[in-house]
């Protein structure tokens, strides 16, 4: 009998069933699409097991059964789940490994727990290489069932610096799924810092690609140590297949999305989260296609030309505002698991959470091993800036950041999402928000009310109109 | 028989309905909240009549019945017509003129559609004095059918300054609703930006509350003609019912919400709007919550003091900025819009929503027939700011809205809608944005794929680890 079950045998399923053999686990692999069966059939051996019907596949597997879904989030998820149901056991689990939106997670979740079967959501970062040699995994659901589970997902998982796996209880019901949508906002929001800062080295300081690429790797062994930092210095120094040229001069300025970035924003706006910078970043992605179909049609662009001083430090202040602005974005996403947990009733772990992502993932960085430790302290934080490290780290780095937007703001450079992270911190650090003049106007045009700072209770005032 | 019904007796809806008789109609009221029609009953004459059950009202009025229920939004809506259609007879009328979200107006207008009523769905803004004297009305549904009810709320809707009645067909379906949903993120858009300049002026200009209500009071005249401008002004000098100071001192930093800009913010999401201004007003209320517990929970804030210049010029400064980031908050509606009539084949009337707006409504300003201008030329406008006179205006203002988020930056101000403002006219006419360093990266760690600026098709580069 194997250990293990997975069923969709594209690229990433497949990957994984490799990385289970690989850690000495026995597999079965089980896809509909019977040409992907083949092709994992080549890897057959005693420790691995192609499967060409549902019941060859279940049978196969010892009980309680540990089956892994790895195939296209949405409906197929559905109908995988009701062809299974009557070939399971009470007490088998499932884990749906691909990028499902967390409501369905719940739902999943709790449509399997009637039937007696454990469904846990998982999220999985990494991409094709890191699937087959150590993804960052965000398992949600029961946590009993985790546990049976455990020792396969912990050996296939990336481990970080300390050699732990990147793979823990996340929370119930769908927050596996809810972590790994996070995670992509805040992805979503790092990237786009990245280009804002690429977009005034390159119009502004006139940097070279291969420059660019160079400063990117500096500050990847420097304050920004992050494999998003890593790539990019990679990306930059990319030669074109096609032209004399650097690849990223010629890649078309429209960025694409499948979307987990959208639902982090429409989740935190349906929570009140002040997740600025993801909000940004996702409306920077649909700025570049508006500002690329304006172009299109006829609308003249007409740059600004930057005819100012350029700083001696700027390179260094660059790297000490990416610094500070990526702490923004992963502490807005923490601040809305924060939201989330409070909201959905989770027990969310989120130094587990930190931890998780410091290997295997896109975001994984050095600066997560600080988040780790801000939340390893046992203070329920509300705002990771609350915590001394990150406070210390604010008050060194917001000069910088200020600066760097006042740069662009003087070289009509856009950078929504860097004025998105100072604006955050500015409204933190700021005692008198002007909040209270919209609560006077809602109060004068609806009669909506407001409280006040020196007394109890809901007023009203009879404004002049009125009188 | 009666011409007109309102469902519906508190403020709103009897207002609404004194208003119809007002003007010379014959109007039925009805509630299920007998106190209501108690009250109402006080205004009973051979014009109005008041109604005690379902029966009474609806066979009180002509037929085809035209009746509006403005009740809160939600299931009391679909109750009201479970209600109602056993006493219908086809051809009838109703106009749901609650706040009611959009996709319930279009599930609304399918379902009476088939039992052979009209249903228009109909923002209404204004207000209990508008509903009274004159609101803006956007009612959307089957063209028809509006005509039919057009002359009863051309009369009791306000009117703009040539007279036009601020009233006409909006589009099919919930568009109409929908108007009114993106009239109110707007709102909050423009509110916030105002906010900013409010706190600006208090806290680094320092000036006094009589102060700055006579800088908006000028501006209210000048470049920024808005009713948002008046009772800003009326607003901060409102004295105190309670301390011998103004009100606005007293009053609490934190801002409420009804939700309307969320389902803004949550629809432009999925249709890929970058509504900026409105999504950082929209967390802006989110922030004053969360820094208010922050400061609760013990947090410090460690406010910055400027210590730098004040230019000469900066409340005139202030005023081009306000004008720009309120005609950006404009436009990022207007675009909402162009992309929801695109998605939802929707035949919008963008001159008659401008025209709508020019009286009655919370966001009513002299602007709005600049914007009426600029749909009146039979242009299909991707972006406001393509028109001539909005180009202008950007050209002309940009300037000082750099002033003023640099001057704010430096001060230690956070300015969330008016850095959205600007970066997203710095994007529209910057025409090399950094989202290719996005795709690179995309491309890079998923294998997504990219598109290029020198030849069509779809590329992927082997990247230096895959080699």
């Amino acid at each position: 009998m194997q250990q293990f079950g997975v069923i969709g045998l594209s690229v990433m399923g497949k990957n994984l069933a490799l990385n289970v053999r690989n850690h000495g686990f026995s597999v079965s692999g089980f896809s509909i699409d019977k040409p992907e069966v083949d092709a994992f059939a080549k890897y057959e051996d005693d420790k691995l097991k192609p499967c060409y019907t549902w019941e060859e596949f279940v049978n196969s597997l010892e009980k309680p059964r540990k089956i892994l879904i790895q195939i296209m989030a949405g409906d197929p998820v559905d109908q995988t789940l009701q062809k299974l149901l009557p070939l399971l056991d009470k007490g088998d689990i499932l884990i749906d490994g691909g990028n499902s939106n967390y409501h369905d997670t719940n739902r999943r979740y709790h449509e399997m727990e009637k039937h007696g079967i454990h469904f846990i959501g998982m999220g999985v970062s990494g991409g094709e290489e890191g699937a087959l040699n150590g993804p960052a995994l965000m398992p949600g659901g029961d946590e009993a069932a985790y546990e049976k589970v455990a020792p396969i997902l912990e050996a296939i998982a990336a481990n970080n610096k300390e050699g732990k796996p990147c793979v823990s209880y996340m929370g119930p019901e769908g927050a596996g799924h809810y972590v790994k949508m996070v995670h992509n906002g805040i992805e979503y929001g790092i990237m786009q810092e990245f280009s804002e800062v690429y977009n005034l080295l390159r119009d502004v300081a006139h940097k070279s690609d291969d420059e660019m690429s160079a400063i990117f790797d500096k500050w990847n062994h420097g304050k920004v140590e992050a494999y998003l930092s890593e790539i990019t210095s990679k990306v930059l120094a990319q030669k074109d297949d096609l032209t004399p040229d650097h690849v990223i001069d010629h890649i078309l300025n429209v960025a694409s999305y499948k979307g987990t970035g959208n639902w982090m924003l429409e989740d935190g706006v349906a929570l009140g989260t002040p997740a600025t910078v993801v909000a940004e970043a996702v409306m920077a992605r649909f700025m570049s296609k508006q500002a690329y179909l304006a172009v299109k049609s006829g609308i003249k662009p007409t740059k600004f030309e930057y005819k100012g001083e350029i700083p001696d430090n700027l390179v260094d202040e660059f790297e000490k505002t990416l610094q500070l602005a990526q702490a923004v974005a992963y502490a807005q996403g923490f601040q809305q698991l924060t939201m989330a947990a409070e909201a959905y009733n989770w027990d969310l772990r989120y130094k587990s959470i930190a931890q998780d992502w410091e290997a295997g993932c896109i975001i994984r960085s050095a600066m997560l091993k600080d988040i780790e430790n801000a939340y390893s302290k046992g203070n329920k934080l509300m705002n990771l800036f609350q915590d001394d490290y990150f406070r210390k780290l604010m008050e060194e780095n917001l000069p910088a950041l200020r600066k760097s937007v006042e740069f662009a703001t003087k070289a009509g450079v856009p950078t929504p999402t860097l004025s998105a992270a100072l604006n955050y911190l500015e409204s933190i650090i700021n005692p008198d928000l002007p909040a209270n003049l919209i609560q006077g106007k809602r109060d004068y045009f609806g009669a909506h009310t407001y409280q006040r700072n020196d007394r109890e209770g809901t007023f009203h005032t009879e404004w002049y109109e009125e009188k």
